[in-house]
């Protein structure tokens, strides 16, 4: 943009693709130690894991923040080298630069020590039932990160929560989340209410056992029939599903299996592979550079939430692979698509966000992100947390909680000081909604490719709009690219309206 | 030692600490990244592993090399804390800083690539059998080699190859090496000669298929029944075995199942189940120092060969675990322990060092030391190591390779430059040796015990002679504690002469 001769091999450039070459290989350090920790690592290794995972995010932080790199930074963006991925590159590294280097290290310190004694705080007071176990850590932890907002910079027209939502869905801001979330309780609390009013769809045949090692085979067949690369990934067990890219050609993706639960296995790796076809289907030629990733957590939430409900919760997709379910459970024979697709799209209110249903789930979303903002802001004090979320619970989800463990204290985020990322699930879920719509349109022939099992093109086509764009623009854009428009609840609306006022017999 | 008053808690020791806790810790990751290299790690992500060790590496080498731990360690070694460990940890900083820091950046750099270049080539010849692909890079390691052994810089009254035996094991050099190696040579070669002229023990009940299943069960029995610690490591199948210590907590050991040959995984669990007890009971209230390690190489492999070989395959050990082993091999029903024992005693000439019995195998080493002393001193060609090679395993073993890669390209340790490694494994089998016969005079019903199953007091020694040591003495020095002497052939000699005398019937 300057006047600077363009350069294709600036010394400036240079330093700064191996500065990200780093980045991205810590990175993937600290992805196998957290990877290895869910999965394989015997109990007693877990003082040194936390060693380990220090030293190398402080390599990282360190590699990220020199003074060589900003240095650099500043004599690289005033070349032109006509090179638009470099010019996005760029944007990347001067963005995690800036959020990393803008924080006082004693500030770093304090947040990784006050996330660590919140973890086990929250912990003793799940245990105990008891929030009051856990407010002093919390009330810190919403300080310090009031600390980081300030530090980092608030944007222009802005205020604090806009900061660190940064740090997770670069270029929102609560300005556009306010109104949209509003929306969405104005017409979900209705529907739920109607919902609730309708016979509950039998679901019966999904008691008694199902074979662990049958329920661990045909989550192996689902990750083959999504394209889930074998060669480029592996799927393993842990407590909690997550997905770790390495890099486009190590990704793990983890599942749990429960023999009283079947769906439990199955949605949680479609889940997951969401997550893994994307990791898997990044930029490969980037792998070495910032561009090789995500460009938010709402976007990633959107593929685990598309692969999981638009395709997985759908009727096509089971009458692909019910036969092929019954097929290992002898017990679903007789069974149906149209009366497995029932079951498995069972909507109750309930107080478990992570058990949540696709009509109710956003509500529990709206009920965090209203507490968390106004913690941030200082209109809500931590020790009124518990009152204030079983009052909203009851408002919005007409359940209330019995005690601190079924209410506040349910999720880790709060515990990690993660504040700003609850409402990256609902624009996950938004975003999972206008893709579809955008890939049903753009090919026709979806909904029986899907009924013949065959899941190649939608792969193919998000894979094009999507994965393979990395970190070259931001969500809403690659939403705004795919499907014509960016961050709206239309598509979304009429999805559940549709399928939930078909499966529930309303009108709507 | 100096006149400066002591100080529990300096600053300058508190800058140590701190970096000797981050070079365990990233050397931490750099086992676990190695260890999922050869165990899970999907295929395609191999390219990334590449770039994750080199940086996790780079940033160890930083942390150990940086111009405030030089400044430090000045200031610490001339403070008198009292403490006889801190002072083992600043000489084993001091020993570590001093080896990364003198090699300037550009000989490591170039040493990396040769390396890699190395190991490419190594693999291309020994798939076409042929040397000569693998000679130039050969050429510029032992190069490469020569110039980092100058820069390390050679101790006094050494030469080149003591420097990097240094690396591997401190404290030891050629001087000693050799004359020990020539009397092995004198007496083990008459002995395989008279082994050669008895009958060979009968081992067709290891013949026919052995469930790789049952077989795996098995070696976790063993590993049960030698102590390892199932809370703090883990085993699983690679295709090379192989140990690595995270932490004494997180020791993650490999083994590999043959259906065909049932010795191979039995041995290979018991030798690196040997490795694994060493690093499960190093010193853990030292697991942020460098201390919190074994001293040496050949001190590590003395305790894999001491409970594969002196344990393993002793015929109290068979007494025990037969009866086991045959109840998941209906096939060895009528085996009796004097048979089993005889016939994983079986003695053979044989060109490949891997596969070598407890009586040639130091012939094998004997041939390798020679030869590298040779290459590094200048008076052998790269281009003559072939023909080296061929003589001198005729001469040594009595069989002369039929090509390369049953010969000179059979290891791999060349192509990753390491010249000065393999003595270690005889120093390894050495001080096996006098350190059991210590134990057996320290325990009076070891054999007893053993022949129960009992593995217990055997641990216990070694774990309080050998193990919690760590690195505060040398090598040598810890076994001289233990046994009374250091390095010596003589207990080895006795051992294998007694055992084999007996097993083939010789008047020795």
């Amino acid at each position: 943009m300057s006047e600077t001769a363009p350069s294709r091999r600036s010394a400036a450039w240079e330093t700064l693709a191996a500065a990200m070459c780093d980045v991205r290989a810590l990175g993937g350090a600290v992805s196998l130690l957290q990877w290895d920790q869910e999965t394989f690592m015997p109990a007693k290794g877990a003082p040194a894991r936390g060693d380990q995972l220090a030293a190398v995010q402080a390599a990282l932080h360190e590699r990220l923040t020199h003074p060589r790199v900003a240095e650099a930074l500043d004599l690289a963006e005033r070349e032109d080298s006509g090179d638009p991925d470099r010019a996005a590159a760029l944007r990347a590294l001067r963005f995690d630069h800036e959020r990393a280097a803008r924080v006082p290290q004693d500030l770093v310190r304090a947040l990784a020590l006050a996330q660590g004694e919140g973890v086990d705080a929250w912990k003793a007071a799940r245990t105990e039932r008891a929030f009051a176990l856990f407010a002093p850590k919390l009330a810190r932890l919403v300080d310090l990160r009031r600390e980081q907002a300030d530090a980092i910079g608030v944007p222009a027209g802005g205020e604090r929560y806009d900061a660190l939502l940064e740090g997770y869905e670069p270029g929102m801001r609560v300005s556009r989340l306010e109104p949209i979330l509003a929306r969405l309780v104005g017409w979900l609390s209705p529907l739920v209410a109607a919902i609730g009013a309708a016979p509950a769809p039998e679901s019966g045949f999904l008691s008694g056992r199902f074979d662990a090692d049958a329920q661990w085979r045909f989550t192996l067949e689902l990750l083959a029939a999504l394209g889930f690369d074998p060669a480029a990934g592996r799927q393993d067990r842990s407590l909690h599903p997550f997905t770790l890219g390495l890099d486009p050609g190590d990704v793990r993706v983890t599942t749990r299996v429960y023999e009283a639960q079947p769906l439990s296995a199955i949605f949680s790796t479609l889940h997951e592979a969401g997550h893994g076809l994307y990791e898997q289907n990044l930029p490969a030629e980037h792998r070495r550079s910032l561009l090789c990733a995500a460009p938010s957590m709402g976007i990633h939430e959107s593929q685990s939430r598309l692969w999981e409900n638009l395709v997985g919760r759908s009727l096509p997709f089971w009458r692909a692979f019910l036969p092929r379910l019954a097929a290992r459970f002898p017990q679903l024979a007789g069974i149906g698509p149209a009366d497995f697709h029932r079951a498995v799209n069972r909507v109750e209110r309930s107080l478990v966000r992570v058990e949540a249903d696709e009509v109710t789930y956003n509500l529990h979303i709206a009920l965090r992100f209203e507490l968390e903002l106004r913690m941030l802001r200082g209109t809500l004090a931590v020790s009124d947390l518990p009152q204030a979320w079983a009052a909203r619970s009851e408002a919005l989800l007409g359940v209330r909680p019995r005690d601190d463990a079924e209410g506040v204290l349910q999720d880790i985020h709060w515990a990690f000081g993660d504040l700003g990322y609850f409402p990256t699930y609902t624009l996950g879920n938004l975003y999972a909604a206008t893709l579809f719509d955008a890939a049903a349109r753009a090919l026709p022939g979806l909904e029986d490719a899907i009924a013949a099992g065959d899941l190649a093109p939608l792969r193919r086509w998000l894979t094009e709009k999507v994965y393979r764009v990395g970190r070259r623009k931001d969500a809403e854009d690659i939403v705004r690219d795919a499907a014509g428009v960016g961050l709206t609840d239309e598509h979304f609306e009429r999805y559940v309206k549709t399928k939930y006022g078909a499966l529930y017999g309303l009108a709507i």
